[in-house]
């Protein structure tokens, strides 16, 4: 088999550990010279917003964030960031708190430091997103990937349960969808099974126990390497999908992932057996769609598309929309027919088992 | 069990395709903005080198590099392109050619595109290394590591079948060591999986047929990743064991550690169950250095340190030195006696497999 591909590593830094938070904030910050850190987010991390106020000069704090990164709040904080003179953005929070740290990156080229309190998985990539006038924009900019990242469990002990499953299963999509998307390549597919072989045993943890540290730190773990997966091999048939169904007609994202993923997974299942081979090793499961629909259900994730909001008129226009968004990489054919029809399973959320 | 770890990714782009070099070198030159690159080596790979000059304004070629990088030497190309206003580096060859590209970065900040032709694995590290007066240095610097790595296994095609094999083994040499080193993390260890994985079938089929394409681009994948993991994992005890037997005893580089890696693993196995897991994984071994040893005469390496020169009146000056530089991380203790031991076993050869 002939091996042929053109990767590109981010570089990046990543600091891991429970309860340390605060000091590897500072290491991080230290070690990039900065001293006037603009915070971003934070609200429920208290004990850590305080501890890196005192150790350095905060040269201004925006304690909320709002979904989606509305365009208006991004230019307000672009703005302080260069009226306060901040030598560095760090971002702690989720997704909306990354997010507007990184288009303050893109704006200033301040570098970021990112300390995520969910399972999004956004720290690991040079992806930024915006929203204007209902519109949400995206582009790729190498500034606006963190600089460092720290990880520690105890952030993310605060999520609700049901948030950190639906959380870690869509940081287990970012893997999966990995393997089939446009420029999936051995290395980022090797990452991916990392991801999902620290994923699975997470959750499945995570939901016997919400307040297990070491669940949340396999959690974390596999969040990263699959977010580095995505943001290496872009995203595949799985993302353009739930980005309809979120985009369009207003889905929860998260949720709407758990429930998808296993729909794509049998989809591309025969036309990729070894990307299923890989899925399937790391469920501990015969196929990959089965392990993935088991799992969605083992720690409670809805179970269809039609209880967390799509109707049977919807499906048409949905097939179109993310049809015509699907990568030509997609190891199975894709027709707006056969998009229907998927789309209609996990509507109904039709077993993928046989 | 706790997660905790610093880990930097070193950000590169790496083209891989076998008879692509060529094309490649043109992509990874135009995308970095270069159009008068300084090309290093390339002797054996005339087809390639006229290509390049074609398509660019080559601005200078040195022709020879010398082993070990003179700094004379080094100084004489940072100086050439200085003079003849060079805005990248393409170095084609083993660790010598990279090794003097790696110093032209250093001092004058260009980029270096690499086109390995030997499975070095220098190509993958932020490390450079320069000889004066007989004395070795070495150092890392963000600058030095290769912007763009081109691997082109027709490139590997032309080295005598056992050169080929004992550079591949001192590939798999940098992945093993990897597992034990300073900053070994969940994420190098995983690399160095992967690497392993990928050369221990590369290695075999490279001794079966050494013209086997697939087969060099087995090894050179798997050359790339190891490095990646040593990189950032830092050397460990066997790294340090046979500096000390090439520096000061003046032992060949590849083979001196194709014997030593299997007594190494022997000795940290016990005290570090999960590595030598992972290592008799990768060579479907029972053990992980009863499989290095047994790989190692299958592929037709030097049997012992005494074959390749190495005399008992060595062996307590080489244990002192060898033992003050491994690291405090080796998972076995470290002593003076234990260290000749083990060298004492790898001059004679002993049998590793009980």
């Amino acid at each position: 088999m002939e091996i042929r591909f053109d990767h590109t590593t981010l570089g990046q830094r990543v600091l891991f550990g429970a309860g340390a938070a605060a000091a590897n904030i500072a290491t991080a910050l230290r070690d990039l010279g900065a001293s006037r850190p603009l915070l971003v987010g934070g609200g429920h991390t208290a004990g850590v917003v305080d501890q890196v106020s005192e150790e350095f000069g905060v040269a201004g704090h925006i304690r909320e964030v709002v979904q989606h990164v509305p365009a208006e709040r991004a230019r307000e904080a672009v703005a302080l960031a260069q009226d306060v003179g901040a030598d560095a953005v760090v971002a702690i929070g989720g997704g909306s708190a990354t997010g507007l740290a990184k288009i303050v990156a893109r704006d200033t080229g301040l570098p970021v430091v990112a300390v995520p309190t969910t399972f999004s998985g956004s720290e690991a990539t040079d992806i930024w997103g915006m929203t204007e006038d209902e519109r949400k924009t995206t582009g790729t900019d190498l500034r606006v990937l963190p600089r460092v990242v720290v990880y520690d469990a105890e952030l993310t002990l605060g999520l609700p349960p049901d948030l950190a499953v639906h959380s870690g299963l869509n940081a287990l999509a970012h893997a999966v969808d990995s393997l089939w998307a446009p420029r999936a390549d051995p290395i980022n597919r090797a990452m991916a099974g990392e991801g999902m072989r620290a994923l699975v045993p997470g959750l499945r943890r995570l939901r016997a126990d919400p307040e297990d540290v070491g669940a949340h730190e396999q959690v974390l773990y596999g969040t990263y390497l699959s977010g580095v997966a995505l943001s290496s091999a872009g995203a595949g048939m799985h993302h353009k999908i739930c980005h309809v169904l979120g985009g369009t007609f207003n889905l929860p994202h998260a949720p709407t992932h758990a429930v998808v993923l296993p729909y794509v997974a049998a989809y591309n299942a025969e036309a990729d057996p070894e990307s299923d081979a890989r899925i399937a090793e790391a469920l501990g499961a015969p196929h990959g769609a089965a392990g993935l629909w088991d799992l969605a259900r083992e720690v409670g994730a809805p179970d269809s598309l039609g209880k967390i909001g799509l109707t049977e008129d919807d499906v048409d226009l949905a097939a179109e929309l993310a049809t015509a968004a699907i990568p030509e990489s997609n190891p199975a054919p894709v027709s707006q027919e056969n998009v229907a029809q998927l789309l209609r399973s996990a509507l109904r959320g039709d077993d993928v088992r046989r």
